[in-house]
């Protein structure tokens, strides 16, 4: 399975919430759970989706959008799985937009797809302005970057349906407050769903397992 | 010393090479050595300036300019220290402008500093593309972050002058394969001066120090 590159360049933005409700539609029609993952570089957005797919692949369809400013890495590991994928390059773009993810949606076996990853590119500050046509808006917030991170990027933990603390396998050499984490995030977010894991250790990992695949379901079942 | 807040909102670019021009001929005026600060969030950049003011706050007179999307948790941390700090608060703008910058050297002692610090959103895509009127363009890699930043973030890394990998008291616990890592930073710049270090154990610091003292001096003697 070759990987599909589409270089989009800086476009204008233009009607993306529009183009959005239209990707929407299209991924409910074909029954997908689509889930919008974000955070900052190196958080573990990748690795999040390798740990899922080799435990729910054979279960669950799984596809996925890659979205970096530069590179097919991410792209070439998924599909190194046998997973369909589909790499975005936004030649220097902080974010994706729906556009780019109608096009990318083109490459995509959608009627054999349960469930659509997109991995946006590494950023804490704009991705979470623009809607693509998710389900689930997906935020990572990774151990090492500390626990004043709510605080300083609020918009994204306010507006995230799903935070994953990742590396929690690092939490006895790091100096991170989980309670004092917890409570910015609960006031900015009290409805969020949250789950601490390591992908390295597997620590966590069956809750959100359980919790996707209910989702899943939940989607089918529409 | 109280900290001064400047709310910029987003601004259109407009001539932020000239305004960088003017911020770097009235730093060059004052002898001020001005070192942009960039990363990803949570890479360690308050950590590395905290640090640096608590090594050589007392033979360098130092000041800082704090660039946040939102709150001044980390001018208050500086400003604690009684080193003269200013906040930009972007309003969810991704990076500094040069034109920030420019208003919060009006709330500096220029003439009584040696060394400003200039700590950028974090961001490690847009933040290397706007000029702030800085002599060193330095960038911290985290270790946690991984080590294929370099090929995913390619301009961020090529446009650098100093490249801090930071957090390295961690490297027991990561699959950071270091060569990797630097081979593909030298081919993206092979001039480029990087310390490994770590913050919280205090080794490689004392590179770093001996390197920016002589930079200091280098630049007053101009």
């Amino acid at each position: 399975m070759s990987v599909k590159i589409i270089n989009v360049g800086e476009q204008i933005l233009g009607a993306n919430e529009e183009k959005a409700k239209e990707n929407k539609k299209r991924l409910d029609k074909a029954g997908v759970l689509t889930i919008n993952i974000m955070s900052s570089p190196g958080a573990g957005k990748t690795s999040l989706i390798m740990s899922t797919i080799k435990a729910l692949g054979k279960k669950v369809r799984i596809a996925v959008i890659e979205g970096d400013v530069a590179s097919s890495v991410d792209a070439d590991k998924v599909n190194a799985l046998g997973i369909p994928a589909v790499q975005i390059n936004t030649a220097g773009g902080c974010h994706l937009e729906a556009g780019m993810v109608t096009k990318a949606l083109d490459g995509l076996p959608l009627d054999k797809t349960d469930l659509l990853f997109i991995e946006n590119v590494g950023n804490l500050i704009c991705t979470n302005s623009y809607a693509l046509g998710e389900d689930i808006r997906l935020m990572i917030a990774s151990m090492p970057e500390g626990d004043d991170k709510p605080i300083k990027y609020p918009a994204m933990f306010a507006d995230s349906d799903v935070i994953i603390i990742s590396k929690i396998d690092l939490q006895p050499y790091l100096d991170f407050n989980e309670k004092a984490f917890l409570n910015v995030v609960n006031g900015l977010n009290p409805d969020v769903t949250i789950f601490p894991l390591s992908c390295k250790t597997g620590k966590g990992m069956d809750a959100w397992y359980k919790w996707l695949e209910a989702e899943v379901k939940n989607k089918k079942g529409k």
